[in-house]
């Protein structure tokens, strides 16, 4: 359900609604946008009657939401949702609404120099968050598993070094604390997507959340895990196509550049591409990413190392510093052309 | 690394190995085989020197492990594990090593009446294990989530009164002791299978653990998760295949019957098959319980409830009291003629 | 739309229906069943007015089909098609309608002593349909493509040497007279499944024919590339899984066995199971063969060489005669017990 | 087996090679490249003797390719094939090797008004080649099959009437003559790419062939359809990427477009875009067919008809003129800047 206000209504009478719903034993969800403000409402068991907020002047409407997910839907909110993520500087990342983000650096934190030799390159090249994994969910127990605490510690470090804003992988609820005093915005990841109680607990986070799809997940349950995050408060979710399970397996994954379009007709939350595990290979991340700017996606998350070769996790995709710049001067062209920048 | 023991190795000689493995830096996994005992090792980077083990007379041979899982493959230990789940009153249902058990139960618990209901059809019927959900993972999050505390108490009435043990559903590593407290089987669910915090977890427990193959999972990377419990300490891994995801929308997954005499070469865990989520048509439960008889799997899990159009979740799929009892005759019978028992 | 006649309804009734559907521009199939004779009709475009048919004293009544397949809907024909195929002593091999047909032979025939191994062992055993390939589908056109016309004598040599009926498949419609005169049946192979000139082809043939579900086909598409031949007026088709293919690469396809007691609610013909490239492996074989028969499939195809490590195709995954010969044994043990008979 | 011949070898010299290689029973497949001539050579059991063509003062070397598919692969040939199609006024449309071509049209013939508004309006607005189906593999016998010989002939006049060269599905061996008759490039497609009596039919046609990839097929396998048809002798043949069957249905396909950076590295050929097919909804077919262009495609085929509410094929995926019109200005821009010209 959702209660649309009229223009011009005052914080108080938003404020009164949203109480309403409160009494009614409902969760109110206050969603601004540019004309008017909208309220979705949570909570409830089967439809509301409209005729309960019919009474306050101020609502323009009240209508039901014909989709199973709600909060996220374009129906909830017809403008692009932007989220920002500040740095240590005040320098803000805008994704969302017309901007194309750059989020990029190593897969795994490594060490001091490994991570601060890629922060330092990616930001030089134009990335505006910097990316870095402290807690790794692998495959087999005997692979790297991150640096944990000591990666966190990292990542504060080197955030300070380039003033970029930092996102970085939760894996477990427990960890929550820790990596929001590191990091600006929180990632989980596609072997998580369905995992509930991580869903809820980033959805109790102030900090935003970038969302990636499951391998096996259709479009809805990624709406749908999104929804959960939103039901818990925390609105500011960026989703991400990394690539889903296939029968071919001459990528790492097959990356679903053709459902972005649809996707953007059915939620309101920007979406990026992550084209280092869309395909696995070194060579093909460029490609990619240039469809991905092409095409109006509102952003790129990119692995870049060092020194690929040697890479505790991922090598195989990550790019050089060199080929990343190289990506970055074509992807400002494209940009320009299809009217959003970098 | 294995380290294979002569034949009468005493529980001293033994420990004396594990305590050298740990010396070395390393983890010591006792396996216990009918003639002799194996010690795999675990926590050492790269390849070890055999040699480091010679020294003891009471090794017969010291051997690499070639495949990338190790403590659940069969070249560390040639024979099947058995499992036993002990209920109140002293009744083992055994899993694995050439016995068929079949646990039943809702889907979810939804009630006092309803679980009862369930599990006295299904204890009355044969059913050795009963199943049950407290806590839900649901795609949605305004779908029921399961009774979460109150489930699990209901459970252990059902445990009283029926005398069988109890598996269900573990979703975060917050609620492990809790579960342990009520259940003698910790379910990890598909969502869930590479929650690599929730298998560490389920690893650091004593209780057996089901495992639900991922929709999207491969075979090697069910049994890596297998491998993250065990090699926590926790050796009492059974396997469950309930379907993949593919393309075939007919049904509600692709139950992947093909892969299980090929997991059964792979690894000596049991193997059982979840046919209500691997087609998701209460109609097809059966023809696919009888198929995973006959082709030797080592049980099944299924759902059954009293009165399934009324049921909170998966009541599609859900068989009702009278037609599961008909099914375990059928069951019955097979299982006679393929030398296996229920 | 379907025509149905009261009970009773002599030839020459069914005759003029059939003559009146014609009047009408349209086609009729009549479809024989055990109580009272149906008319299908195909060639309309939309619906058909049953007022039309109404006149007819014979006429039960008209009614429409609500699936986009017709013919081979069970709304058309409730009652189980049986096909038989008779070979050249005048043994009747019956498929569908309660018993299980067990085809076996070589993937391709590769000169008179392995055809005639294999024919003569799969003879011994109890099989009552002779497989083999003499025109040979492979991906790469520098494998071994079948002895094609020579591998068709040599068919009919062992069909008449073990008296068993050949089903061979066909991959080209100008094939057809030469693949009708040394064989019983006509196989339309899983790559060919939406080969619709071919479909056409054999769906003008009075051969039965089998058509094996492409590996990216859902069962809706399989049901319709059936009702490509059934139009054409040859209604004696058996299906056959075969595997799909999937993001599972441990088996050589994912055999969808979970889709076949939903497959047979849906429509009236025969379907049969093919382990061998179901799994790809040949020690997997023997189990799913057995879960096929326990789970009421109408039948099994089975790869059987007399030396399957020296095969031109498909070694790994044929059985060796002493294997097929236990098979039997095991089959027929669990066919007594589901009440069906080899 | 690839037998590359010294710089500035006459014709003479290759015509040698060429029937010395035949004297051994072998294929020649001569490959001209801008330095130098290398001879493909195909019908070989096993390795061949490379001194065999030692004596040859002329050949620089002879070398084995290790890969399966051996004409299409860049072993034989590393630089980009060209293909070139004339139009009826003698315009060309040039495929691969750095430019950028755009096939359009209905996806079916459905009469000449339709026809002529479509080719009309895509010459208008750029494309270069014309698409059309007279012959439409449909997955019901009761869909509009396409209007056959009749579709053929309005083919030829909308060629003449454009200019532009024609592009036609063919789906029976039976047809190539009469379509060779109408049209400047032989599609065959994705149902059809493992069609291998086809496949064996374009191969011995001289005109250029648009294999699209099957549903399912991996990309292996797209190479060794595109080996049959040069093995034949016929070396003009374009790969097109038209979406694979996975799990997600939320689009008709999913599009591969990660695997084109990596199929490029393996083949000479070259390879397009099929955006429509690939993602079933108009609204996603621009963005989809801008990424193309940015990722380094070399070339699109976008189904366009005047009216797609009453197109009688594919009408939810094919764009009105007005917005293909649109479509190519934004592809001419993104060209320009990744420095391919359409």
């Amino acid at each position: 359900m959702l209660v649309v206000l009229k223009q011009g209504a005052t914080q108080a009478e938003i404020d009164a609604v949203c109480d309403k719903v409160r009494d009614l034993g409902y969760t109110p969800h206050p969603m601004p946008g540019s004309m008017r403000v909208a309220i979705g409402i949570t909570g409830n068991q089967g439809s509301l009657d409209p005729a309960q907020f019919g009474h306050f002047p101020q609502v323009a409407e009240a209508v039901p939401i014909s989709k199973p997910w709600k909060l996220v839907s374009r129906e909830v909110k017809t403008e692009d949702t932007t989220i920002e993520l500040r740095g240590p500087r005040g320098d803000v990342a805008r994704i969302g609404g017309g901007s194309f983000v750059v989020m990029a650096g190593p897969c795994a934190v490594e060490g001091r120099e490994q991570l601060f030799a890629s922060a330092d390159a990616v930001a030089r090249a134009g990335a505006r968050v910097l990316r870095g994994g402290a807690f790794k969910p692998r495959t087999s127990p005997y692979s790297f598993q991150g640096l944990k605490e000591e990666g966190l510690a990292l990542l504060s470090e080197a955030r300070e070094r380039t003033g970029l804003p930092v996102v970085t992988e939760i894996v477990d609820p427990r960890d929550l604390e820790a990596i929001e005093r590191s990091a600006d915005m929180l990632q989980v990841g596609a072997r998580n997507m369905q995992n509930f109680a991580l869903l809820e607990a980033v959805g109790s986070s102030r900090k935003p959340v970038l969302l990636k799809r499951g391998m096996s997940a259709k479009v809805d349950e990624l709406l749908m895990a999104a929804e959960y995050i939103c039901k818990n408060g925390n609105y500011n979710v960026v989703l991400c196509e990394r690539g889903i399970r296939t029968f071919e397996t001459l990528t790492r994954n097959t990356l679903d550049l053709g459902s972005i379009p649809v996707i953007q007709q059915m939620t309101h939350l920007p979406i990026i591409v992550d084209p280092s595990h869309g395909t696995g290979h070194r060579a093909a991340v460029p490609a990619l990413a240039r469809a991905a700017v092409a095409m109006g996606a509102d952003g790129l998350m990119v692995e870049v190392h060092p020194n690929p070769v040697e890479a505790l996790s991922d090598g195989p995709q990550s790019l050089t510093p060199a080929s990343f710049q190289k990506l970055m001067v074509s992807l400002e062209a494209i940009a320009d052309v299809v009217g959003t920048r970098l």
